[in-house]
C-alpha cells in the first residue's frame, strides 16, 4: 500500500462573528451584549473541511489572515511542521498572558485554530472521532459544572446596545439579576435544573469578598456538602485577603481558583490554606510551568486547548501535570458548539479527570453548528462519535452571527468600556481587596 | 459518514528471538552471542497485522502472555484505554529501573511493545506512516552516532558458545578486538567509513577510566573537532573521578553519559563540569523527572520508547524536556528493524533534535524485515514513508531466529555470565572507580 498523498491545506476561511452574552460581571468588568469568536475552516486541496472556534479579536483574526499565506500547501497531518511555521512567524511576539485581563497571545490562538481545524480533518480522513486521535476514550460523557455569574438584569434597553434585547443568556434565568448570595443561589438552582450540573463554579471578583464569600456559604447551605464548590476572585485579592476567606471557605470548597495575582502570592497562599488552588491566570503557558513546579504556586491547572496551543499540547500539559503531581480540570470563555466539541474530546481524552470542567456554553442562546445547540444529561456532554469533532458549519447561522459582527462594532472583548456605561468612571484594577 | 467500527485487537503472537551479538564490552560484563528480542505482533479483527519489537526477557513475555486475555477486543486507536488496562494489572509491580543492569520493569516493556503494534496497525488503517501520527515529520532522515565498544576478537570458539562462528558484528571489524585506544579508534574509523556516521559514542566502564580517557582523546586526535564525542561509563565511576575525568575532557566531549550513578551524584557533577550530562540511569521514568528537575541531575535525557512507554510517552517526555529546558536524544540496546523503523519515526517527529540518537544496529548481522537490513546514507536513515512503522515481518527469518532462541537456552540477559566464562570469578559492581 502506498501512502496517500496530502491532504493539503488549501483554503482558510476566517470568519469573525458576534453571539448575543448576557450582562455578566466579573473583575474586568462587564459581557458587553456580544461575545466576540472567530470561526476558522480549513478547506484541503480535495475538498475536505475542518472547522474550529477561538475568542475573537482582531488583531489575531488579522495575524491569522497572514498565517494563510504561511499555511497554504501544508499537510494537514504535519501538525509539528505548521507549529513550526507559526513559531517562526509568530513565536517572537512580546505578548504575554501577564497582567492583561485576558488572553491576546496570538500564536497560542492561531495555532489552536489551525490544529483543531486539522484535527477536525484527520478525524474525517480517516473515519474516526478527534477524541481517538489523542489516544481514544477514557470516558463516553464529560462532566461540567455550573458557571454562575453575578449579572445584571437582563432585559434590553442599554444593556443590549438596543440591538439585542434577549442579550439574557440560558432560559430559566432569563431576564433575572443575581447582585447578592440570594440571587446566586437562585441562579444555580435554575442552571442545575435545567442543566443537571453537580459541581458548582461562582465567577467572583465582582463584590468586596465578604459579600462573595457568603454568596459561597449560602450555594453550601442549599445544596449540601455532595455539591462540589468553587469560586474564581480572577486575582483580585491581596495575599492576606486570599488567606483569611480561604481559611474560612476550606470547609465547603472544592477548589479555590486563582484569589491572587502572580505565581509567587499563589505559593504564599498555598502554604497557609489547605484547599487546593486552582488557576487560569497564573500559569497559564508551559514558559510559566518551570517556576509554577519549583515554588509550588497551584494544585490545578485549568487548561485550555485554545490558549495551550491546541488540543495535542493540551495532553502534553496533561502529561506534564500527571508527571509532577498537579491535578488538570478546564477553562472556558463565552463559547459555541465547535469550541464545545472539541473541549468534549479533549476531556475524553484526558487519562484522569477528578474535577468537572467549566464551560460558558449555558450562557449563549446562539449556535453556529447543524445539529443545534449541545444537550446536557446530568451535567455531562455525550462525546461526538461522528469522525472528526463530528460538528459540521450551520453557513446560514455563521452569516448571520457575522453580520451581527459587522453590525455591533466591537473588535475586542473589553469590559470595562461596557462596565462604565453602567458605572461611569468605574476602571479594571489588577488587585482590589 | 458513519464512524468505521474497530479495528480490535484480535491475536496477539509473542515471538522470542535470538540475535547473534559480538563479544561487546560494558560495564555490566559481556554481551553472550545472541542478544534476546521479543517479536509481537498483533492481528485485529478484520485482519490487518501490526509488530513491534522489545529486549528479550522470559519474564516479560510471560507477562505479556498475561497481557494478552487483557487486550483481546480492545480497539487499536483507544491507546488510553489500553494503557489504563495494562497499567491496572501491572502498574503496582514493584521492579524498579534501579540499580540493576537494565531495564526490568514489565508495565512500560509491554506498552511499548502493544502501543508501537497499534501504531502500526493504526497507520496501516489511515495509510499514513507512524510519523504523521506522531504530529508529522520535522526531518527526512533521522542521524545516529557511532556506538564505539571495548570488544573481544570475535572469532567462533567458546565465546560463540560454539554455536556460531560469526557472532562478529558489522563486516568492516569482523574479527577485529578493541581493548585500548588504537583499537578504539580502527573500530570508530571502520565504523565511520562503512556507515557514515557524524558523531561518535563509546561505551565504557569497561577499563579504568585513565585508559578510557585516553581513548577518546585519541578519537578526538584522529577525528578532529568537527566530529561530536561521547562517552558512557555507565555510572561506574565515582563523583571524585567522574568531576576529575570530566573537566579533563572538556574540551573535547559534546556530553558526558552518566557518568555516576543516581540522581544526587549526577547533580554534583553537574555543578562541577561543564559538558552537559547525558543519562538513560539516573533518570528513566516519568516518576523520576520531578526530581530530576528540583535537584538538576541531568542536561540531556536519552529516552528509548521501549522504557518509556512507547512512542507517544516519549512525545510527552520530549515535551517535559522542552519546558523545562532539557535536551533529549535516544538509547538503544542490541536491536533489530523493526525496533530502529519506531525510532527512525520517533526521531523524525521530535521537535527538536540536536544531538545524533544512539543504535546497536550496526553491531547486528540479523534481521527480521522483508526489505532486509536498513541502510544509513551519512550515518542517517531515511524516514520510511509507507503506511505505519513501514516495515514487514519476515516469516521464515522470524522462524530462524526463534530456533536460535530456543537453541541458545538464553532467557534473560546476563552479561555477567558471559564475563565469568572469560574472567573467572569477574562480578558486577555498580561502581567501580
Ligand atoms: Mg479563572
Ligand atoms: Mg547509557
Amino acid at each position: 500500500m502506498q501512502p496517500k498523498a496530502g491532504p493539503r491545506i488549501s483554503q482558510i476561511h476566517i470568519t469573525p462573528i458576534a453571539i448575543v452574552d448576557p450582562p455578566l460581571l466579573n473583575a474586568a468588568g462587564l459581557h458587553a451584549p456580544y461575545a466576540l469568536r472567530t470561526v476558522v475552516e480549513l478547506v484541503t486541496d480535495d475538498g475536505i473541511s475542518g472547522i474550529s472556534e477561538i475568542p475573537g479579536n482582531r488583531d489575531i483574526d488579522e495575524a491569522l489572515a497572514i498565517a494563510k499565506d504561511l499555511l497554504t500547501g501544508l499537510d494537514v497531518f504535519n501538525l509539528n511542521e505548521i507549529r513550526q511555521v507559526l513559531s517562526a512567524r509568530f513565536g517572537t511576539e512580546t505578548i504575554k498572558r501577564g497582567e492583561t485581563p485576558w488572553d491576546q497571545r496570538k500564536l497560542v490562538h492561531i495555532f489552536s485554530a489551525i490544529e483543531v481545524a486539522c484535527m477536525d480533518i484527520i478525524g474525517k480522513v480517516t473515519g474516526r472521532p478527534v477524541v481517538d486521535l489523542l489516544g481514544g476514550k477514557m470516558r463516553d460523557r464529560v462532566p461540567f459544572s455550573a458557571y454562575l455569574f453575578y449579572k445584571y438584569e437582563g432585559a434590553g434597553g442599554k444593556l443590549g446596545f438596543g440591538i439585542d434585547p434577549d442579550a439574557t443568556g440560558w432560559a430559566s434565568a432569563r431576564q433575572a439579576a443575581a447582585l447578592d448570595p440570594a440571587g446566586v443561589v437562585a441562579q444555580a438552582k435554575a442552571m442545575c435544573a435545567e442543566f443537571g450540573f453537580q459541581s458548582i463554579k461562582l465567577k467572583g471578583g465582582v463584590f468586596e469578598p465578604r459579600q462573595e464569600v457568603d454568596a459561597m456559604f449560602a450555594l453550601r447551605e442549599a445544596f449540601g456538602p455532595d455539591v462540589p464548590l468553587r469560586v474564581d476572585p480572577n486575582a483580585l485579592w491581596k495575599v492576606e485577603t486570599a488567606i483569611q476567606y480561604g481559611k474560612e471557605m476550606e470547609p465547603i470548597l472544592e477548589y479555590l481558583e486563582d484569589p491572587v495575582r502572580g505565581q509567587e502570592n499563589m505559593a504564599e497562599v498555598r502554604k497557609a490554606v489547605k484547599t487546593p488552588l486552582a488557576t487560569n491566570m497564573c500559569t497559564t503557558s508551559f514558559e510559566d510551568i518551570p517556576n509554577s513546579i519549583r515554588i509550588g504556586s497551584e494544585d490545578i491547572i485549568l487548561s485550555d486547548h485554545h490558549f495551550w496551543g491546541g488540543l495535542r499540547s493540551s495532553m502534553t500539559l496533561a502529561g506534564i501535570c500527571e508527571t509532577f503531581g498537579r491535578g488538570l480540570s478546564m477553562h472556558s470563555n463565552s463559547h459555541l458548539g465547535i469550541s464545545l466539541a472539541a473541549m468534549v474530546h479533549l476531556g475524553a481524552a484526558l487519562p484522569q479527570l477528578p474535577y468537572a470542567l467549566d464551560t460558558h456554553y449555558p450562557w449563549q442562546s446562539d449556535e453556529i453548528i447543524t445539529q443545534g445547540r449541545f444537550q446536557f444529561e446530568d451535567g455531562a456532554v455525550v462525546v461526538p462519535s461522528e469522525p472528526g469533532l463530528g460538528v459540521e458549519l450551520d453557513r446560514q447561522a455563521l452569516a448571520t452571527l457575522h453580520q451581527n459582527y459587522l453590525d455591533c462594532g466591537l473588535t475586542k472583548r473589553d469590559d470595562e468600556v461596557e462596565m462604565q456605561k453602567v458605572q461611569p468612571g468605574w476602571t479594571f484594577q489588577s488587585v482590589r481587596w
